[in-house]
């Protein structure tokens, strides 16, 4: 691998466009015209203008990035994460064009990327799942007629979705069937496929992932990662490792992770979600991202090992770079979102002008982003800003060093969410990492009742 | 300790504020009429100002700071590195008003401060020392009988001296007879005290150096740091570990520090510097740095231990937070000093109105800075601006994120030493680690020549 083109924006281009440099690669960015000034694009050794926004005449244009990748002389892609990253028709193209994918093979991403699929993979793989529906139920009386045999309350998911989009959770049949066609509707609109299945709702769930590493032969894990602080299934803030898990907990878990990818001969670095049950320690699998994940430097912080990096040697054809014996946990990283959003407006994105920037540095402060003084966040794009990421040698001190983090955190011109992650740090449930996917939805609502 | 006064600017300034945010206690910053509008000012949560430049009238100044600190409100003093640091009468000045002096006892830096005295420790705890004369030699006539059973070449150095000043190479008796005398005034000039001391120069030298920590009833060590590229006796790139060294001179070297450290009660952080024959292998003690050392990050990087909290916590009254078999190394750390200086005029001070900066960061790039958009270097302190601590898995990959990091750097305004970086990360003895205390000027001289 001589030559990357980045087909991504934002942090994640300007986190592989450094990854790539330190192995010594060349890179090229690919951008929309609202983002010809971006900060990935001056990083990059060479543009490729794509197209306009929204992304959906450029970021998501396969052709014009496979196009831009041959006419600037690129021999890999690399997708990012959103955007192209899970589309296996991408990755098909990428490698039809004979450039290397970094990811999974095309059909891997296929497999996963269907959710009946997927847990299908998973009970070959022994790996246990949410009580569900074997396959995707495609009326509502057949919603209904399954729904009963899985047990109230249940969650009706898009069978070719992701990102949290068509996910509801209803109570008992009559929400199920006021529920079940306007779900479908938004299922087929969005992906093509109307097809819905169930499964049981944990009340109190944390969310949890394994990260994995595999080059198509074996596979390895690199520990897990709580994610279960979210607003609207988007997470907010993410850390490695769970607070809430007992060792044997976690050895389940990753076992199942790495068995998983086993199953499907997964190559690149992938994550294996779970969902636990709060009361009962039962784990469950929910789905697997076959891409870079947003919250991956805090596995990167804990173990030491550069995911980017190794996506890229497992792309150029290496082997694993590292031995499930040599892969170790050190202290504890903590990761937090901040948004263009406006807290004290329900979260609404505030694109807009920025002016001066100040991010926080220093010892084990690591921010990634594509913030800079003066830069403009354009309202076509996601609303993330910067991670900050942090390092302690335990949970408190991460937490601690995470409010000095955010005390030298300013960024002027648009409203942003680090404001609520210094609230978020002086609340007891989060120092005492006692909290479930619902926590954080509670606590914001509870809030704004208070101040209300 | 709850309030902590930080009786230093720049870097070191700033570093030591966001150590004491990450266990909680407020800082009290000091500043000179130049330094009013500095980052370490605005980042403390108080600021007194001490006096006009240079730093003889204010930064230097342990009356003032003592009263600073009493009208603060702090309870601890913290001296940095340089200034104050490694003045006995300030540690005690500082422990007579009733506060923590973040550093080891005044007789103990008073011990390790005079070199005569401090080999004479060394020599008590079975730390193997340079061959030299036992004591300060007074005037010429007994130092060229001291030089004969020495055997030339010999270093003549200042009994009560540091920083390198007043240092000289002799050859021969013919050298030294014109040697001495000056060398001896400077140091009387210098320090109040002209003995010098004798010591056998070692033409191929490596500087290594071991990181203790005590508290003074036990004492620990946390590896050691390769510190030979050095022009003019200042070190200019450094790294933990040591590239040229084999297990066993590290096991000596490391043991034999924490043998010096016990001996005299040491707490807090200090340093014990070592020459390493590169030919013969052997290891001699050069001195002992009672306080931070500016190349200290590196040393947290690889071990994942926070040094300046550890130095608060120790004179907070804690015991030694780690224990000997806690601490280990995980992969490799390299610090670059980026001072404002023009490589091209002979590294002639560079102070200035600083334009736009652009520091890298991303996954494990650190810098320790006060450097900002449009701040004034003086030219009145020292002209460290930044430094760039990269880590890596391996030194290979240290040394190629490096290369990273230096393509992001960008200061505006002032001739830096960053291009020099860039030059040194390229050459092949870097890359192999085959280099000794002579090599940079060498290379530099060589470099000159060259484009002469």
């Amino acid at each position: 691998m001589k030559r990357l083109l980045v087909a991504n924006r934002g942090e994640i281009a300007v986190r592989i466009i450094r990854a790539a440099r330190d192995l010594g690669i060349s890179t090229v960015a690919v951008h929309s015209t609202a983002d010809a000034g971006a900060r990935h694009v001056r990083l990059a050794d060479a543009a490729v203008e794509i197209g306009p926004p929204p992304a959906g005449k450029s970021y998501l244009v396969a052709d014009a990035i496979v196009e831009a990748a041959r006419s600037a002389g690129a021999d890999a892609v690399h997708p990012g994460y959103g955007f192209l990253s899970e589309r296996a028709g991408f990755a098909a193209a990428v490698a039809d064009a004979g450039l290397a994918f970094v990811g999974p093979d095309a059909d891997v991403i296929d497999r996963m990327g269907d959710k009946v699929r997927a847990r299908q993979v998973a009970a070959a793989a022994g790996v246990p799942t949410v009580p569900g529906t074997p396959g995707g139920v495609e009326d509502v009386e057949a919603a209904v007629a399954a729904a009963a045999e899985v047990g109230y309350p249940v969650m009706l998911k898009a069978a070719a979705g992701g990102g949290g989009r068509g996910i509801r959770v209803v109570e008992d049949e009559a929400g199920l069937r006021t529920a079940f066609p306007a779900a479908s509707r938004e299922a087929a609109s969005a992906f093509g496929d109307g097809r819905m299945y169930l499964e049981r709702f944990v009340r109190r769930a944390r969310h949890v992932e394994v990260q994995v590493l595999g080059d198509g032969t074996d596979a390895v894990h690199l520990f897990e990662r709580e994610c279960s602080l979210q607003r609207r299934r988007q997470k907010v803030v993410e850390e490695a490792l769970a607070p809430g898990i007992d060792s044997r907990v976690r050895d389940g878990m990753t076992a199942a992770a790495v068995r998983l990818a086993r199953e499907v001969g997964y190559r690149s670095a992938g994550t294996v979600e779970f969902l636990v049950d709060d009361e009962t320690h039962e784990f469950f699998f929910i789905e697997m991202n076959t891409r870079i994940q947003v919250e991956h430097p805090t596995t990167e912080l804990v173990t030491g090992i550069d995911l980017v990096t190794a996506q890229l040697r497992i792309a150029a054809g290496d082997p694993l770079p590292h031995a499930q014996p040599d892969i170790a946990v050190r202290g504890w990283a903590i990761e937090f979102r901040v948004n263009a959003e406006d807290p004290a407006r329900g979260f609404l994105p505030s694109p807009g002008k920025v002016g001066r920037v100040e991010l926080p540095a220093g010892p084990w402060v690591r921010v990634d982003t594509w913030l800079e003084p003066d830069v403009t966040v354009p309202p076509f794009y996601d609303s993330l800003l910067a991670k900050v990421v942090v390092w302690g040698e335990d949970r408190e001190s991460a937490i601690r060093r995470s409010r000095r983090a955010f005390a030298e955190f300013a960024v002027e011109g648009v409203p942003t969410t680090a404001g609520l992650h210094t609230e978020i740090l002086d609340q007891p449930w989060f120092a005492a990492g006692e909290f479930h996917t619902g926590t954080l939805e509670q606590w914001l609502s509870d809030r704004e009742e208070a101040t209300a």
